[in-house]
């Protein structure tokens, strides 16, 4: 097989191959000063023509934003930027103008990047954000210069920090090469500071220390927020106050959940918009970053032979299954607050969701796709509580162990009726969708641990073949399969006949099984939106509209449900889940792609 | 996998589950008195809705045929049995009926059948002819009672036929129970019976000893012709004249050539059809038997992903693809005479194509599948000189081993201009496929051994990810690529994300790898042919119509290369063929899809 373009970070030059980002001979190791949306990238051999592309006005936009807002919190003063850029946006800038924008110091040092983990000491940094650093590192996709800052509470010297971090480094099977040193290089930019997170003067300390890192590169600055969401809104304040960049960007990225329903999330937003620019937050959904999440949109519009089967003529159903075979094993308290419906299916199964049915896109660049993607939400019906079947696991003994229901968790209400299990059926009234249902499943506690699209396509109408699929004509059905974790891959269920005398047909896979074509190890999501944010792609990244958009599908039926204190229904742990999730297909004609003898 | 429909001739009902034929309990054992094309399988629980269904009037026709045309060469007489049936055809008939048209033995013995392989010496006839008959009676295909007769004009014993059947008798990997056993059963039933081919009284001999075997049972004969074309009409007369049976079918399986262009094919049709109806002649090319052959119409007729696609508005070119690694090896008499055209090309490539190209059926019915094909091959446009590029290998040495140029073969003139390599460029010019290409390819001496279909997709229209194919925007093309053989597989290209930070991009394929998949051993194609013959079902056997179709398109630049004495291009034995082809494909805009470096 040959690789059609191939772009790697060793090089430095991710490059963006989906964007009109060509990095230039002699300054690819400056590449990290220019966001994707930064107009340099047109200053390759195309850049006649892409400079005077319909998507340059905007880019330039975005740029200024990138280069200027950060230092600054007013508005108005944005406001100006936004527009001298747009003026100036027909124009070809001359390379000084070039430097200015890209932030680079004018006695040519390359701007650093500095990083700073808020909540470093918690679980998700320990396990995913700095584990992801390093292998960005590794893999040469971080600039030349920077320097990573933990931030907690807690008090911790620089050595203990790096004690703690390197525990949960570690090199990928097929990169091994070198990887003591690496870690050993990577260590000594990590560094910590302790402090209060509703501090300003701690934040100002933080500030201090990272300048003297920065010394006189162009700065830019991207905070990670792995904290509680009731402390979000006090870290942003501090870290815009007292810890932006003076001279290059300055970016936020915040974890879900971002509020509990429309009224909530709009609240976060407001209060994050009083110290940030939408562009400066980079709200993460870590299943964005998923590798056949990502892929989605390559399949779907760099190959001829699925666009024209996308639509509700020749698709009959779509299905978003997510399935842990674990439950909240003791760590129920926060879960138990919101529920599976907010914790999954809300963000992860909808926004995968959005990515498959939207409409294609102007462009790849990122407001292309998230206006695409906005549109799908607000083309949906809200989720009505008829649609919804939910499920609370119960304790079940197999082979001698016993495994805890949901309410055995000592940090959930006995009596609590949240669900830890949910199926919905969604619709988007498009004209492109109309009738067909979008399934979603997501559960705790089930038998096996997945997460999948699957795509049911209609029936072959007038089949020659009908006789030989007996009664079931579900059985016929085409079914493409995206399985995005674990053990990636796709497939494609297709109707073959049985090599032999005589006409058996039976279903085969045209499969691509990832791990036996692909011998590299796949990434976590995690290194990829990092890498993105410092990019400043904002592709994979939820913007406020968004959110919002997906809030207002989801939180009628969130209150009913609370409201009417709707009690689930019990399934087993380990079990496949609540029969309610059946009926509920069976309502709409839908089976259970994952729960079919014949996955 | 969930198989959807079994069959196997294990439980003697093989059964055509393609047809609306279905086995009823208790006269299983039966049915191979009954045709597929037999109204009794009308008699299911669907009786009612098929025997008012518009293709039983049809289907009663060739039944009559079947059953009584076979005892007599008078067209007149066939008419009137044809219309008394065609009369009769919206009445149920009653029991005793079934029986008489089944050829059912009013004693209720089963039938019999008598298959005479005619120039049993031969090397098809010991290589595939002896083999698959042993194989369909090892996998308990064959009727209970039958008998093989060996005729040509050696000498020999029935030891002796027996001796030489049994050094090319294999038995399947997977089915190596009792095969020796099996053997021995099946040599038992094999005789031999020396006559000369246009001796009326030598088919008399036959007759009688076949009478013997055959006893009281109503008796169906099968001869299969494996002789020179020249002696084709001399044995049909003596074997309808003097050998037919008398009570049950007699059918006459005849292999290429058929004729060498449209005067002889037809004229050869005429001889036929003085002594034979049409439904009588079984023409084989032995491609149709192919198992993924057979498969192209399940593939697009039982899955919706393919059919919506199966057109010029996505289909940009399809290539059909035959090489040989070897050359004629001291046995190119017969082909020097043909031609590498007349050899694969207006038979296999073609008969392929009609199948790939047909509109959809009526029915999975013979007649249904046989009317499509000729309406194909009648929208063509006859081949044109400048669509064709022809070649002859020559002398090449590699490694210190010299491989013989095709004029080097003792048996070809050394002047010989006999392309042995041809390609050429055909167009359909109806509504689905106007405009599109299809490429043939066919050749000797060829550094592989393959026969394939390739249908390259339209490249996708407003790619977004065209920067990320580089200038070649045909590497980027999704391609199906089904294989016949060897080692059969179907598979489609498709682009997809490489996993990884960044986006490149790759062609990966989805993958059915039939070894992979079924364990099962596939049954030669002259199996699926043989027992097709004997069940009387004849999808996969070349109606006259349609030989005059295919002739139709051929001649004309048969005769144009022969009359202008077109010489050849020379391409090195075990090369890839002369540049030639690539340049006629480029005419058309096509890449020739085997010698990429990305099969």
């Amino acid at each position: 097989m040959a690789t059609l373009y191939a772009t790697h970070c060793g090089s430095h030059s991710k490059g963006y191959a989906y964007s009109s980002f060509s990095p230039i001979n002699g300054v690819q190791n400056q590449r990290l000063a220019f966001s994707s949306s930064f107009p340099w990238r047109d200053v390759s051999a195309k850049a006649n023509v892409v400079l005077q592309s319909r998507r340059n006005s905007h880019q330039k936009a975005v740029l200024m934003q990138d280069g200027a807002v950060a230092t600054t919190v007013t508005p108005i003063k944005n406001e100006t930027t936004l527009k001298k850029s747009n003026d100036a946006s027909m124009s070809i800038p001359s390379l000084e103008e070039y430097k200015d924008f890209a932030g680079l110091d004018v006695n040519g040092n390359e701007p650093t990047v500095s990083i700073t983990v808020v909540g470093a000491s918690g679980d998700l940094a320990k396990k995913k954000i700095f584990p992801a650093l390093f292998a960005l590192y590794y893999e040469d996709c971080l600039p030349k210069h920077f320097t990573i800052y933990g931030y907690a509470r807690s008090k911790m010297t620089d050595a203990e920090l790096r004690n703690m971090v390197s525990r949960t480094l570690t090199c990928r099977i097929d990169k091994r090469e070198n990887c003591d040193e690496k870690m050993e290089q990577f260590l000594k930019r990590c560094f910590y500071h302790s402090g209060r997170y509703d501090s300003e003067e701690n934040f100002a300390q933080l500030d201090k220390k990272l300048r003297e890192h920065e010394g006189e590169r162009v700065s830019n600055r991207l905070f990670y927020l792995s904290i509680p969401p009731n402390i979000f809104i006090d870290a942003v304040r501090c870290a815009s106050s007292s810890a932006s960049s003076a001279n290059g960007w300055t970016r936020v990225i915040v974890e879900k959940p971002f509020g509990r329903d429309s009224e909530s999330s709009s609240a976060l937003t407001k209060a994050l918009k009083q110290y940030l620019e939408e562009d400066q937050i980079f709200r993460i959904d870590h299943y964005l970053g998923k590798e056949l999440v990502e892929n989605l949109s390559v399949l779907r519009f760099s190959n001829l032979i699925f666009e024209p089967l996308w639509s509700r003529q020749y698709i009959r159903n779509v299905q978003f299954i997510f399935s842990e075979d674990f439950g909240t094993e003791g760590r129920g308290g926060y879960f138990d607050h919101y529920g599976i419906i907010r914790d999954i299916m809300q963000n992860h199964l909808l926004q995968m969701l959005a990515l498959f049915a939207m409409e294609t896109p102007v462009s790849l660049d990122a407001e292309d796709i998230r206006n695409e993607k906005v549109k799908v939400l607000r083309s949906m019906r809200p989720l009505q509580l008829e649609d919804v079947a939910l499920g609370q696991y119960k304790n079940h003994t197999k082979g001698g162990v016993t495994y805890p229901a949901y309410t055995d968790d000592k940090t959930v209400p006995k009596d609590s009726l949240t669900p830890t299990f949910a199926a919905a059926a969604l619709f988007i009234d498009n004209a492109r969708w109309d009738g067909v249902p979008f399934l979603m499943k997501a559960g705790k506690a089930l038998h096996t641990k997945r997460a999948e699209i699957r795509v049911q396509f209609r029936h072959v109408p007038g089949n020659l073949y009908n006789r030989n699929f007996g009664t079931d004509l579900d059985q016929a059905t085409n079914e493409l399969v995206i399985r995005v974790q674990p053990d990636e891959a796709i497939y494609l269920k297709i109707n073959n006949k049985v090599p032999g005398l005589g006409m058996r047909l039976d279903r085969s896979n045209l499969n691509l099984h990832y791990a036996a074509r692909y011998s590299k190890e796949i990434p976590d999501a995690y290194e990829r939106l990092l890498l993105d944010a410092i990019e400043g792609e904002r592709r994979l990244f939820i913007r406020s509209d968004e959110l919002d958009a997906a809030w207002a599908l989801f939180t009628p039926v969130l209150k009913e449900l609370e409201e009417k204190k709707i009690v689930p229904e019990y399934y087993p742990y380990g079990g496949r889940g609540p029969v309610g999730a059946h009926y509920l297909a069976a309502k709409y004609k839908v089976r259970w792609g994952d729960l079919t003898v014949d996955q």
